[in-house]
């Protein structure tokens, strides 16, 4: 590994960085930018499998487009292989947690990426992503007598409803 | 981007993993070196903002000082950018869980940071930091049966009363 | 700190996240490739320590072998200082999340790690690894109304058995 090699390895984990922003905050068109045309899709085991980047935006938008899908999904531990002067595998250790206000339901969990990615006209893409589930679980919100959702992006302007501390 | 960026980008990522050591520990004189003297802040979608290092160390006092508030707060995906050769940017998702043994509550929630670094003396500070809440969730610990805390770095020293495996 | 240093930084990290993947999935063999062999370890606050990386091993082994043991452990925040040619220490931030099946438990906490790493036919090892709690809770998981396990590693082969969005 050269600090050449960081350099292009930082601009990889950077497309991760920005796909988890625009899951997170429903930035659909940006994320766009992040897949090659053909890119493919793989996940929670392969249950969710899509060709091409159209239908993995679709999927996203289906899946998590309504504001009362609040998600926290985190990437961490990048092991990022250099596998081509324009190719590299990257495995990424995932936790997510979604509070969905519409079905009152929690769903957290932890999971293993496998990404395949490529450079073109010098900007770095997905190929491919997928992950499977190391575990997960899903909880009915309305069963925890006193939680209290106090903030949201969409809600509140992202600003807390607690009292400050006297 | 350069080697030489990557360098510039790893000590602010530094300032950044530090500012969250000395929140979680509750190091207060650490914090403040971190900070230029007229730092600003704006969390929480800006209901918590103040002018000034010393009241936002006053701040972070009054609201974290007490040991029966412990917190574990985590920031993923850095997103900076060099934005000249003294000054920088940085968005960061946050996920932060507080457990607050004095009012028998936890608070959890995921955010994303929009920071400005600048460097002076050779040294990157934070020149304003601020979040806006993806969402935000309280819960009183007593709603919950056998729910029970088992170590704390003031407590028990960091240990664990949990027994070993046999 | 120049690029040359990144380099060495980035590979220490590198062993760190196998680490934790190895423990999340249970890669015993390739986690012993990961020590040297005089390793020690104080987790816990000292709670669980450990001389040698057979003995180290062996306790993974036994703590957390069993299928029905499902883990997440999350590092962050490394603050790497190389402190010779050979030789580095790291601090991390962790947070873990356990689910047991077997004794319907889940266990949630945040540590503070402090490592210590050496250069060995230019390959970093881990020569002493522990943690302090900053927090640590446990909870029943029987207790929680409707908290179902919808996906597993070794139970669903990944794959969640959540109904997909229409």
């Amino acid at each position: 590994m050269t600090p050449e090699d960081l350099v292009e390895i930082e601009m990889i984990k950077r497309i991760k960085y920005a796909y988890f922003r625009c899951i997170d905050l429903k930035q659909w068109d940006e994320i766009a930018e992040l897949f090659v045309p053909e890119a493919t899709c793989a996940y929670s085991g392969g249950a969710y499998s899509f060709e091409g980047r159209d239908a993995i935006i679709e999927f996203f938008v289906k899946a998590m487009g309504r504001e009362s899908f609040l998600s926290s999904h985190k990437a961490h531990h990048p092991e990022i292989d250099l596998t081509g002067p324009d190719t590299a595998s990257g495995v990424w250790a995932l936790e997510d947690w979604v509070i969905d206000t519409q079905w009152e339901l929690d769903i957290r969990g932890a999971s293993f990426y496998d990404d395949r990615y490529v450079k073109r006209d010098g900007k770095w893409l997905i190929l491919h992503t997928g992950y499977r589930r190391v575990f997960e679980e899903m909880e009915p919100r309305g069963a925890r007598p006193g939680l209290q959702l106090t903030a949201s992006w969409w809600g509140t302007d992202g600003r807390s409803s607690l009292p400050a501390p006297d």
